[in-house]
């Protein structure tokens, strides 16, 4: 997957999603959105699929200067973090900030995703040695 | 802005979002989420935005046919709508759900992709007639 990064995790759903919600917090994003894919399909479909929230991680700061970059970033935001139960176990999944030059083709935002991208995978890495 | 389509509204901020509810509902999406980016940056860095709302459309069936097409596709949605406060009035935005086609790399998303943007653009032509 070339728009994420991705690692599982055999621990419970439930663990899972507290530690990325930590370790989130401990690179400056708050969760500002959350919706529950299987909740909503279950709820308007009657479809049953596996536990899937999908999370919108926001740090001001870097929002902030996303705006002032690029006022219609709001359509990019925030940065989706994706926890899915799957027959392998809980997959984490985190967008690639990068993918926020690519749509834009706005060169100012190349520093703000590579600054972005360091703050995720280091979240990832705590996730991982949790 | 080639990522999203957008129109520009003189009628006040609090009307335009209520006529960009009823325009998505009117085309099968529910916003599932909401982020109040003006709310936001005030709160954690005491500075002001003009208003400025991030709304997740999502329209359920499509999701499940995404989900199935590309199950790390959850990073992608829902479809963001952005109703923002400028000095030449209210700027509505919605994303291109082309990205989702671009991003992935995935053709299976094409025809889903097509048909989002058809739906999306009749939520805008109705709301400039409204």
């Amino acid at each position: 997957m070339i728009y994420g990064i991705s690692a599982t995790f055999a621990r419970p759903f439930d663990e899972v999603l507290d530690d990325v919600r930590q370790a989130l917090a401990g690179q400056g994003f708050g969760v500002v959105s959350e919706v529950d894919m299987q909740a909503t399909l279950r709820a308007k479909l009657g479809v049953e699929i596996d536990p899937q929230l999908i999370l919108g991680a926001c740090n001001p700061s870097f929002a902030r200067r996303a705006l002032e970059a690029e006022p219609s970033i709001g359509l990019l935001l925030p940065c989706n973090v994706v926890v899915r139960g799957t027959p392998d176990g809980v997959v984490v999944e985190m967008i690639n900030p990068q993918t926020l030059v690519q749509l834009t083709g706005n060169a100012q935002l190349q520093e703000i995703s590579a600054e972005l991208m360091e703050r995720l995978q280091s979240a990832m890495a705590t996730l991982r040695g949790a």
